[in-house]
This record gives structure tokens, sequence and C-alpha cells, in this order.
């Protein structure tokens, strides 16, 4: 079947399918709203693994009864610290965020950096969504946390660590945020599945079998493990993601969470940390205007032919709101379904 | 010459052939002592390249007139926020560090977390001795700085990043801490040198030659730039280094550092930035106690038959603390010189 040309759609359009989806799943309006906002700037950016795909997880997740769609996160009353808590109640890290982003830009204003803590929360977006909102504020982020024991450490042979996802932005005056976003894996679990589908062999170096052998069989990665990036320094920064993101905050590890799931097929439930830095607090006294100074550092890397992060991202975005988004039959006639049959879709 | 045998030195006496030889440089108490300490712990802990054969380099840059060998660091008054400033005054790093560590620890109880925030000071020593000094005090740290422009971003082909050291740290109760520290090139410049020396050609991957290509000629790789570990990922954490702990500080970035000195043959003039996380005040109200957490995750890792971070240099430690350090008849002539003829001998 061939399918028929579709209009594109406007974000805010998207945005109100997605939101319309999970509000009839039975999720209540900071849940739905939340998760809608990030899933919508995924497809919006065309990160399609990030965007409405995720739609059908997080239903999923739901459905299993591992995050709560009525969840109505709480923000702690304020201690004099650097640190910001907001406990998301079981429910989606994304709502427990915007809730407490505020209260963090203003705790980093006021002490030139600080700290959000969210707790028994449900992860299943990319990183970048609330990174770009800190730099909204005019400040840098650093935003980590940990994911399901799927990778071995550099020297084992037995998956252990998440593929804990390391981000970073940085303010830009005139221009989208420098930002980074990555799994501290050699790659993503998601493209091993897609050579298995695609019968293709791994390159070399991204995973171990059962045995803790080397491997590039697909099937042999999925029951084994996967590798960090970098060697024992992507090793050492994934641990150190366990270290500060799970255990620091008193919430799960990576080897907790596959406990707590018991598969690799829902959201994974744990905590998040994120560290917000006021470089004009930072640079207060000293000589130059560190957002002019970075600019430099940016033009200097472009010039000689790099690519900043997120580059190619930010670019689809701008496409997107100039020609707006447009899904395929398919994915038209998935959302439809999941619009009329909730959670029994799945 | 077969060099004679040498009676092992203890660490202390070691220590004061070394702070013996700054003073005889001209460095005042503070920066001589600061300087000792962290170079007879490299030495002690047989990390050859940290250890005493900085010595000749840390002269050196007295020398050229690059670093104040009687800079007294100075601490910024508290002012309530979480961070610590401290200007080294031109000289090194390590004499600032001492100085603004009580206080940083005392601030990251109070606040949760803090930065300590070291201006115009010459870096040369490793990072983990500063990371191991956060630990001691029951805190988690992170630690970075720029360095020279001698690293091409990946898909760049001009050396503009530093070999950016990144290292973290976690406080353990009954062992010595969770501590790594890497440069964020995927070699060090020393064994490109080393490699050079040896008449050996690199490991792919590298470096590139000064026309951006590929190349494993140590001699076209010194001439040409370093490649980040890990790929994008690497190169994106370096850059996240020089925009925190270079241009966020408002110190100078590693292409500003190599403009200033001119070469990459005396230490590094630019800013550091640690910071510090208090797991009791982080982990308070939640379940577990989170240094009993941390142990099952080493155990974990250690019982797969991976390696923690820097558990080599741990067992170095015991050993010199156990049989002393021995170094061989040219270092200790190397010693003996330094000591006779201050900077003269460079």
């Amino acid at each position: 079947m061939t399918p028929s040309p579709l209009a594109p759609l406007t974000t805010d359009a998207l945005f109100g399918r997605i939101e319309a989806i999970f509000r009839r799943a039975g999720m209540n309006e900071v849940q739905a709203g939340a998760m809608a906002r990030v899933l919508t700037a995924g497809e919006r950016d065309h990160c399609k693994s990030h965007g409405i795909y995720r739609i059908e997880g997080t239903l999923r997740t739901v459905k299993a009864g591992k995050v709560n769609p009525q969840a109505v996160p709480v923000l702690s009353p304020d201690d004099g610290s650097a640190l910001v808590r907001v406990d998301a109640r079981g429910g989606f890290a994304n709502a427990a965020f915007e809730l407490g982003l505020p209260e963090l830009a203003a705790r980093a204003r006021r002490l030139g950096m600080a700290a959000m803590v969210i707790n028994d929360c449900t992860h299943l977006a990319a990183l970048w969504p609330e990174v770009e909102a800190v730099t909204a504020h005019g400040l840098a982020a650093m935003v980590m946390c940990p994911s399901y024991a799927t990778v071995a450490p550099t020297g084992g042979t037995d998956p252990l660590l998440g593929t804990n996802p390391f981000a970073f932005g940085w303010p830009r005056r005139d221009s989208d945020p420098y930002v980074f976003d990555f799994a501290t894996s050699v790659a993503a679990r998601g493209e091993v599945e897609l050579h298995r589908r695609a019968g293709k062999p791994l390159p070399e170096g991204w995973a171990l079998d059962a045995d803790g052998n080397p491997t590039t069989d697909p099937e042999a990665a999925l029951a084994g493990a996967m590798l960090p990036f970098g060697g024992h320094k992507g090793s050492a920064i994934s641990t150190m993601i366990e270290l500060l993101a799970g255990i620091m905050i008193g919430d799960l590890t990576s080897p907790e969470v596959l406990d707590y799931l018991g598969t690799t097929t829902l959201a994974p439930r744990h905590g998040e940390l994120i560290l917000a830095f006021s470089p004009g607090a930072f640079a207060k006294g000293r000589p130059g205007d560190p957002f002019a100074r970075a600019e430099a550092l940016f033009e200097a890397i472009i010039g000689q032919g790099a690519r900043l992060p997120s580059q190619r991202r930010f670019k689809a975005r701008a496409a997107s709101v100039a020609e707006g988004i447009t899904l395929s039959a398919e994915e038209t006639a998935q959302l439809d379904r999941f619009l009329v049959s909730g959670l029994d879709a799945i």
C-alpha cells in the first residue's frame, strides 16, 4: 500500500494529538502535557527514536503498572541548600522536571550553581529537552541518569552498567544552545536491534556474547552485553553516573532498575540528576564576557569543518517550524488507533 | 654505567628532598610545599609521568618567568554562594587548592554541593591528588581544567582543544576512594613523544598530520593534532571542559594558553574547576546508605574481572609505604644537581 500524501502538522497540532492520546490512556494533565511536549520536540527535531515512536513504550509502561499516570510531582520546600528536590511520585521524569525548573534556575542564580534531584520517576525521553530548558534560563546544564544493566564495564563480561546518557548544554545569546546528549555505551541498544532486524553484523567493539567474548552477531550481543564508548574512560564515566545519579541521590542503579522491571521493554524507573551553573556568577569580576568568548570557541570549531553537536537537530527543527511535520500514513493510522482505543491498542 | 643499588626513601624523605629543591629554586613555602606534596604522591604511586620527572618542567616554568614562585594565594570571603574562589596570584594551582579545600568542604556540607574556582594558576600535576583530597572529606569530586591547544575536535583538522583532563572521585569508608583521572585525548602527548623516541608508529586513530590527514608517524602527529578519545563524544566532553573550566570561570581556554606561552614545553597557565558533592546531603531522607550501596556496585565490577580505575596506583602506593621509594642512580644524581644548582641546573 502506498501511503497517501498527508498534510504537514504544526508542532502545536502534533502536541495536541499526542496529549490527547496520553489523556485517553488515563494520564493526568501534568503527565500527559510534559510527555507530549518532549515527544513532540523529538519528532520536530527529526529524532525519530525519541519522537512519536516512544508513545507506544509510554503506553506499554502505563499498562504494565510500572509508572503512575496520575502522579502529581511534589517540590520540597527550599531548605537553603543548593539542592532542589522533586518527588516524581512514580510518574514520568518530565512532569517533575517542569515543576522543579523555575526553582532550579532561581537557586542557581542565587548560589552560582544548584542541582535538581528527581526521585521515583520513569524516564524514557531524551535528555536534551531538559538541557535546553535549563539553557533557556541563561544557565549551563549537566544532566545524567542511569538506565538498565545492559553494558559490561571495560575488562568485564556481564551487563552491569546502563547505557547511561550524559548531556550538557551551554546557553548562547543569539542562536540555539551548544548541546550534547549521548549514551555512554558505544551504541544505543536500539542500534543493535536495528542490525539484528536487517541481518547485518555489528561493527567490532560494540558488544560481547553471553560468554563474554567479543561478537559482531546482533543476536549474541543482545543476549550478552554492550560495551562502553571510549574503552576504560567511557566505562569510568558510566560508573560515575551510577554513583552520582543513582546511588548519591538515593535512587536505583541500572542493575536495580532491571531487577525492578524484569525487562528492558518497559521504560526505566530511577532518578535523575540535573546540575545548573550560572556563567554570570562564575565569571563575575573576571575579564571577558563568557558568552562572547564561547562564540569564539564555537567559531574555531565550525571554522575548521567540524560540527557542533545538535547542529543537525536544530536544522531539522527550523525546517519543521517552517514547513510543518509530515507523518507517514502508517504513523497517522497508529496515532488514530491510540486515540480511539487507548491502552487497548497496546 | 650500572647504577649502584640505592637505599629506598620514605615518602617523607622524598618529600623533604623535593621541597628543598623547590625552595632552593626560589619558591616560597606554600608553593614549594604544595608542589612537593603532589610530585611525591605521583612518585609514590608509580605514576612516573607525574612524579619527580615533573620537577624539571616546574623549574623550567619558574625560570621562564611564566609562574610566580613567591605567590601567596588569596581566598575570597564567603559571599553566601556555592562558589569558593581562590586567586592563585600566578602561582601553582596546588597551593591555591590547599588553601581553598577546607572552605570547599564546609560549603559543600552546608549547601549539599559547592565549587572551587581557581584562577590565574599554573597546573602541571595530575588531578587525582586533588580528587582524593576532596574524597578524604567524605565528598564526591569532579575536577577538570583546560590544557594547551594540541587536539583537533572530531571532524576537524587543527589543534584547538587541550588534552583536557577529567577526574572524578567517590569516597569509600574502609578503602581507597574510587578515582579516575584521564586525558580527554585518545592518548597523552607524552605517549606520542615516547613513540617518536622509540621510532615506533602510533596506533591508528591517535593523530592527524599538519594537513589534517590521519597519520601513524609520531613526528607528523606532533606537528599536526592529536584526536579526542571516543570520537565525537570525547570531543564534546573536551569542549565542555573548555566552556566550564576555561570560559565560565573567566580563565584561559587551551588555544589562549598556547598563545600566552608560545610553547608546550612550559606548564600551562589557566584556571581549574573543582566540584564537590555531599552524598550525605543528596541521599538524605532516601532509603539505603549511599556508601554501602556503592560498595555493592564496586564488588559487581571487580567480581566480573574488571578493574576499578586507580587500583594499580593504590597497590603501588601500599608497596611504597611498606618498602619505601627507590630512585635510580640517575634520578638521585639529578635531584642532587637540582639541589646544588637551583635554576642554573635547567
